[in-house]
């Protein structure tokens, strides 16, 4: 890594510029208060719910002290999530240098911690900011890089050449995304198995291969596709390791 | 296959019933002249700005013609996505018999034709109606099925036992999917190098296991990460397999 960085962007956001003095005549509500607020909407109900007009109607503040606080929506999305992953990282079991248990034991925490924060899963796999490092204040930890950092410890120690480890960790997060957001917006086969077992069975004769298929994808669910799948991912994770003496 | 189905759901879905008279004073447009206004728009924009109401602008009558036609969005949406399918299954290359080949040609095509058509991807991993199956007018093919047939047929070629070829279908699915969307939505780390690399390169000392990934993960995109990704499934798919004599 070079000391003087190519990008300007800085690692810790400067004190968010604050726009003019405080608005006068309003109730004071801090931003702690403004940002717990916004991760009681996130948690309760959806990450897509949450938006400066509704935190202004939550703690009866007019717009324009939300806004003082901060800055924008970006500001206030950025600073639900680094809770989310604050906790996505407080509740990763410590690493037992066992590769395949340790990154098994990432994955269903990751999943886990998604599913208690509903719309962030759908966040991930269709916004482009804040999916993985975050906007803090200084003083802050970006829970994002810290998460990053802790499943790059795991996938350094279970001897994944640094390529392998790069694209081992998207591949995993990009299927504990989809599985994630699967849960979240309903839709595994087996949750529409009725549907599909009538429609299948009027066109069975016309349609041998939807017929093959058929039977058993109606018992296909999130659970049993998140097994699967990580299963097979750390089958072929194995075939990446460096040999170990 | 049973000759009662035990869902009320329809195969084909009934004429659709149109909302009383067609309204007068106003130009006639016919319901075929609608629909290839919203795929017009779906392939040159997204498939999140196709609407009735767009359509009606688009095309120069009053709502009421395009709901009388229409009936309403979800069988505009699919519609379009019935279009889409159609494109998809058209692309197919044929079936070789070689069963690895056959789920490459197949995983590659339908990631092309995803690409061609924005925001559908998005829209599949989101929406919980017409991912599978289309709400076709007596007479219409259901490209959506047909698609589903023929991959049951690859799958059922290629020695899968029922089970493992349908979860082998819905993580194929899954698979091409969130690549579509990564690329749809610019989220692929590649994309964003810079800005990684920048934010990385000051916190470097403090988190050595992000260091360890980063370098790489820069040089990760959705097309190495298909090629990967994709690889890894067939891997697995291969230890699925009936002996074969």
């Amino acid at each position: 890594m070079s000391e003087k960085p190519a990008s300007p962007v800085t690692a810790k956001a400067a004190p968010r510029k604050r726009s003019g003095r405080r608005p006068k005549g309003d109730q004071d509500v801090s931003r702690e208060a403004m940002i717990n607020c916004a991760i009681g909407i996130a948690q309760g109900e959806s990450l897509a719910e949450v938006s400066m007009v509704r935190i202004g109607k939550e703690l009866g503040v007019a717009a324009g002290m939300v806004h003082y606080h901060l800055g924008n929506r970006d500001e206030l999305i950025s600073a639900v999530i680094n809770a989310a992953f604050k906790e996505r990282l407080q509740q990763l079991p410590p690493i037992t240098g066992h590769w395949r248990q340790d990154i098994e034991a990432f994955a269903h925490s990751s999943l886990a911690i998604l599913e208690r924060w509903p719309g962030l899963a759908t966040y991930i796999l269709t916004e482009n900011k804040f999916r993985l490092f975050q906007r803090v204040q200084p003083g802050e930890i970006d829970y994002g890089l810290a998460y990053f950092d802790h499943i790059g410890r795991i996938l350094e120690q279970a001897a994944l050449p640094q390529p392998f480890a790069a694209m081992a960790y998207h591949l995993l997060l990009l299927f504990i995304s989809v599985i994630a957001a699967e849960k979240e917006n309903h839709q595994a086969p087996q949750a529409h198995g009725d549907f599909i077992s009538g429609y299948l069975a009027r066109s069975a004769g016309d349609y041998p291969g939807a017929a093959f298929l058929g039977t058993h994808f109606v018992q296909v669910n999130s659970g049993n596709t998140f097994e699967a799948g990580l299963g097979l991912l750390l089958d072929g994770f194995e075939t990446w390791r460096r040999p170990t003496a």
